[in-house]
């Protein structure tokens, strides 16, 4: 109700500000006696974590991920798994001078709205760094699906405005950008780091696969699969789009075009995005989301104070001037926990 | 779990297939001692049903909303509301021939996935009826968010490629499509009634604003406000994407000018959509809405039925070339439904 | 959240007031493709309704059973069951006298305070009435039990201070008590005739036994298979108190005699009533409950006015001087609903 | 879903298991701006700890709690609290005789079946010790009520058979047994020393009242504010029944006695134990708990091991030969969380 946890039966909670003592997760709901490696996790954590590469923030969490319970002699025992991050590099006074102020484009303002009080260090809960616990989280859904035959693979398509013009899978952790087009990465990267010298950001289009679901999954008709993954996606930061299949593209065409015929061999098409009525087809699922440019940056923005005073502010700290590669495995995290809570209440259904 | 409800306070479930006996909704969670009017929600019934003019199915469902349980003597009693529309004109046999095919488009394959077993008379709870109950409960959320004053409205900015260039809020409720823009507006319906009579039919995107809506709704992390908001628009079959603000545009243009600047009259822009960190900013709300092709049409398909043997199929019945006029008020509906709830839920947890 | 469904992926919603225009339920989560039978749903329906012999109310309802969605064919199709009985026997103007007083034992005070309005017919929402959802649902949750192996019974074991001395399954059905001692039962009924007579009323026990249960139900550790009964149990209007196994006289022995041991055979007692750490053993699951005396006496009562006035009331309307009778098959219902939501909770895990 | 979180505004999420690393939870739904006091906090830790007294385990848990997110300069911010107790005094080599073997009245028999693999040591989950979580988390609810004027009030009434025979409110906390009847304290002291020297162990009844709760709490008709404070209760190991006011023994005098009858200045009694109708009256909220006797004992017990062998059994390890005294903390800090919850619920339905 509150709003800190997701999913029904694959169910997280997560708790953590950004520059306080921790974040981490509970994950209720985890299937018992599966093998699980935390290696496996800290790669997903690695994926995700600040300092990667020249184009990303150079704040210094190690990102080490602790599992405190839910597991007994290596395997997951069905009780809440436990994992907490601990924060190592905080820098609480290179807030100080926002203390008093709303930075554009952040949750500064609406944060104090909401709760009268606000722990402005480093965005507090509003900060990226939340997004720990969700893509430790997603790794344990991760491998639940793997065991199913299920793998989950996002890539960035645009950034900027540059697009990529071609889909080669190997090239997507080969490229700081973690786009899918090795010819475009290059001038994505120049763009991004001219950017930072000029304190400024992009934002860009991040697309995700889904391969091997079933179909079957999606619980019509408020639960559909495409409506949850939209609320998965619509809860990360600096998301403020989705689109499915040929999405708002397939507008613009006529209906005889859009839907996806069938041949004894399937089907014909996948204008659908895998999704038809709500439930997986058993194609490719495939979805695009926008994410909008860094809210920080140092270029100076018109503002107030919590007084309600005009000012100019220019936002410090390590920030990146482009959000999409690290963006990538929070929205794989999330892909993979909806689309095991959705096995896992596809079952509950025809116990 | 299973699917058939939303929201948290004030929470519907439905239930009702298209040829069923009836369709209807259970709101629970709605305030006591609100003054209740029949007429209030027949006027958002009558503005969903079919027949409505030359561009929608000949269905002739009176949508004649009855309310059985939850109010006395004109007043809600804070018990749940049950309203219940009984289905009129049904054809089932009109169904007949598709009986045992999958219809291009629609839900027919994925159900019968789904659950082994499929209602096929008129896509059962897959069918555009489905959503009657929940504009019938969107018209009870809709005067609560009225005493707080906040209002919601829908409408087409663009009919099978073809946009709308001006906000006329009057205009909307004047012109078949539901358009803002009244030039644009023949083109629009002259477009319909041609694929209308090709069997063909397109798409569209409609948009939506939320007014008067107080800073602090939304519940962070996962229950954001645009999260929930997504989700409800995706709950919405033929709903194949979504955008806030500046949307997928917006990822095209830099953080200088995205970031809505603020000076001591307030926002000096609304790229975010009246939306930043998952709480509403109090500016206006403002998202889009990408709705497919309509799935039923007469031009003939390739399809398999249900033995996997290949086949042309040409699909009869009465369906809206564009369904874009007739999912306005259902956006609306569960546009009031998620502000509602979010309203409730803010106060639940400052009480 | 308002409170008017239960269950989790077996979930029941209901609607509806005593002298409104009708009661009714939605089921979401059946299970698809299973033989559903009226008749067999009517037939619990029987069991509860009122005018079924001399120690219950002569209230005429003849609780008529309405499916109206969720089923094809003779077969559930996944979708939500929604079933409605119209209400035929009202006789609001008998509730013009307690209009503006509260009766002692009822809820026309709490839910005044509550609501802030109140519809006084017959209790509202607060009338037994209100189970008749219930036990249509729960006949659906028998079938699927049944379709496991699982059977549920209740019967009355105490009236009045009366105790059964002995269990004699085969009796219970066939004294107007459904107690499980047919030599008490004759004093049981005299008793409660008297108190017919007399205008008051009494309470009594009532016993559970789930049969067939596999070992395993229960998810610990807040949502235990004793918890979510007793929940369910604690639900019902008239319920004061519950206990498992042993119970509070379990209390009064010494942990040696309470353990239940093994032998290679199985269990060597049932002190735990079936349940240990909030899992089923798969032994039988055995419970009771205490019923308080009915609230609707006509002996005279001091009470106050919604103005706060002294007076004296007297109770008219038809009611049952024992409750017992007709609680059983709700306890039953009930119990179907949380077992069969657990069975499904279970399968989701382990999905 | 799967059990490890209770409640739905004010809502916990527990893990941990007795002899792993560490155990917590995670409190959402918290009212930000409110002054929290870890000392306030760790006084409630300190009452549920181990090794207080001469009757209680020996085992040396401090029990130091850590908040490690949801508040900022001494006040709550509205996000998440984490409270984590890392585990100090673990033998698990103390386990290593019951790894392969189910102790009667444990939950060792019933995890296994359930997830098919167990964390022997200490009972994993479903030791006591997974009540800390609870009891930090009861004492932030019980510092809001508070603030609402609300007292929550535990004792133990009844041990092994030995009844209290008056209440001293005064006297609660300076007897070990924490009863509220000096008189009583010694006899029932001894009884518990007589029987740890036996290595055997006793039950007992708890008593629980509520004092300065409004009139119209709780949400019929299924969260009945009843039915929730027996889930509540029955989630706590060793709770096998409960009953409110007069309870069992209302079910032998007649209604004309039990109906709580009304005069200008309230009611004349308090049967119903403070709820009718599922909903608060504002008088005194009064129940009973049975608390089972202990089932770690010395005494040799007939069980098998995980092969089916029939063995002698002998549990050693450190613990309470009657769990009454820390059962006291516990029910008061998940009373605490149901009354807490319930007033926000109130209040997001008016709203």
């Amino acid at each position: 109700m509150a709003g800190n946890s997701f999913g029904e039966v694959f169910r997280i909670t997560t708790f953590g500000e950004s520059h306080g003592e921790a974040v981490g997760v509970i994950v209720d709901g985890v299937t018992p006696g599966i093998e699980i490696d935390r290696d496996y996790i800290q790669k997903q954590m690695d994926r995700r974590k600040p300092g990667q590469s020249s184009i990303t923030t150079s704040r210094k969490e190690y990102d080490i991920v602790n599992i405190l319970s839910g597991t007994f002699e290596g395997k997951t025992t069905g009780t809440p798994v436990f994992m907490i991050l601990y924060n190592t590099d905080m820098r609480p006074e290179a807030y100080d001078d926002i203390k008093h102020s709303f930075r554009p484009g952040h949750a500064d303002f609406t944060y104090l709205q909401k709760y009268g009080i606000r722990d402005y260090r480093g965005s507090g809960r509003a900060s990226g760094r939340e997004t720990a616990g969700r893509v430790a989280a997603g790794a344990l859904a991760r491998k639940l699906l793997e065991n199913r035959g299920v793998s989950v693979l996002a890539y960035t398509t645009e950034v900027g405005g540059i697009k990529s013009n071609q889909f080669v899978e190997s090239a997507i952790e080969e490229n700081p950008v973690r786009t899918c087009d090795p010819d475009a990465a290059p001038a994505m990267v120049e763009m991004i780091e001219e950017l930072a010298r000029l304190g400024d950001s992009c934002g860009g289009i991040v697309e995700c696969r889904v391969r091997g679901a079933i179909p079957g999954l999606g619980e019509p008709v408020f639960d559909k699969l495409d409506a949850d993954l939209a609320k998965a996606m619509l809860s990360i930061g600096a998301v403020k789009g989705i689109e499915f299949g040929t999405g708002f593209d397939g507008t613009r065409i006529l209906g005889s075009e859009h839907n996806d015929g069938m041949d004894k061999n399937g089907f014909l098409s996948n204008h659908s995005g895998g999704i038809i009525g709500g439930i997986s087809t058993g194609q490719e699922i495939v979805f695009r989301i926008a994410v909008k440019p860094t809210s920080s940056i140092s270029v100076a923005q018109k503002t107030i104070d919590i007084h309600g005073n005009e000012k100019e502010i220019v936002t410090t700290g390590r920030h990146d001037p482009c959000i999409c590669p690290r963006i990538v495995p929070v929205v794989e995290a999330m892909t993979c926990l909806v689309l095991e809570d959705h096995f896992k209440r596809h079952l509950a259904m025809h116990g």
